[in-house]
This record gives structure tokens, sequence and C-alpha cells, in this order.
């Protein structure tokens, strides 16, 4: 078997046949982004060393950057301990969110007083 | 409403009530995890300041380190663009994985040679 297939053989896809994939910039090590994978989503991003996705929403193959040029040329692609979650390394040309921001995660969200405690310390 | 009651009722949860939660690490920017959150568990996560999972095989909250001591101090905790899932920046004690490993993300996987291919262009 070549090293793809047994690669794609050991993933656990849930009952709906996908696996979630974190997407984070080889460079900056920044998360960009989480989308889906369906197991020919995987077998097409690991024969074309480009990210491709799979649209719950549109219910179809989805080839990052296609469209808007923004894609993810892949450095790694790894599962995780239980074989459930992907994280693949890429190449980001261009903003990773459809918004145009850097990544998905430009929400300001919640910060916790960490580095002001420790510095009282 | 709070920051934290107005950050949650953002969240938009599957059909199972649950969000994909990517665990990073503040220092070192590696990707740690990804696990599964509630509710709940976003609630006495941002009201604790310690990351709180669902665990779907033991179908309840799960205080991560619990038992292990390999706790997760939140710096950060943000929605996705579509507020479908989350990102935590962390402190983290100890190895993050069950396995001992720093990160869940420890199997060699699949690397592409863009590098080399870059040097030699």
């Amino acid at each position: 078997m070549s090293l793809e297939s047994e690669f794609i053989s050991r993933i656990h896809f849930n009952d709906k046949g996908l696996v979630p994939a974190i997407t984070q910039d080889f460079e900056t090590k920044a998360v960009l982004m989480l989308a889906w994978m369906n197991e020919q989503a995987v077998r097409q991003t690991v024969e074309s060393g480009f990210a491709t996705y799979f649209s719950r929403s549109r219910n179809k193959i989805w080839v990052k950057g296609e469209e808007s040029g923004n894609s993810q040329q892949l450095v790694s692609i790894q599962a995780d301990c239980d074989s459930d979650t992907l994280l693949l390394l890429v190449k980001q040309q261009g903003p990773a969110c459809h918004t145009g921001n850097v990544t998905c995660f430009f929400e300001q969200g919640i910060a916790f007083g960490n580095e002001e405690m420790e510095s009282n310390q």
C-alpha cells in the first residue's frame, strides 16, 4: 500500500464520513481555519499537495483558493493520537478567510489576565 | 449581558449541541489538540479560566488535567468567522496528549517537498 493510502486508511471518519482538519500557517504558526474533509478530499489533498476540503453546506469537494486564488500548498499533513482530527501545515497564498482576514480567527474573543497575573507574582 | 454570556450566545453549536475547540500552546504556537465543548463546557472554561471540554465517549464535562495535572490555563478564547469553531490559546502544564506526548499531533504523517522545491528554484 502506498504511504498515501496507508495514511488515509488509518483515519477515523465520523458517522457522516467526515474528519475535521485544522489548517495552520507554516511560517507564522497562526491557526488559519477549521474545515472538513471526506475520504476523497483527503486523497485529493495528499495527491495534489493542495488543501482540498468538503463543503458541508454545498455538499461537494472544494479546492481551497480555486476561485479566490488563496490556495494552501501543503508542507505536511498529520493525524492526531486517535486519528479523528487532521492537522495541515500550509503555505497560505493571500488571506485564508473568506472575509479577507488573514485567519478565520480574527474576532477578539475573551482575553484572560494571565500575563499580568504572572508579572505580579 | 456579560461579555462571557454574549460570547457564548454567538456560538453555533452543532446538531448535537457541540462545537469543536482547537487548543494551541501560547508560547510555542504548537497546535496541541482538538476537543469538543457543549454550552456548559464553554461557560465553565470562560468562568474558570481553565480549558473544560465535553467528552463524547464518556458523555460528560471534563476539566482538562483534573486527573493528570496537565491543565490548560487560558490566555484567550475566540470563535471563528462563522462562529462554529473555537480557538483556545493556553499555558499548557505538562504534556497535552494522554499518550504523554507534548501534542496530540505527534505522528509523522506525510511531508511534502515544498522546501526542497523552493530551494531548487
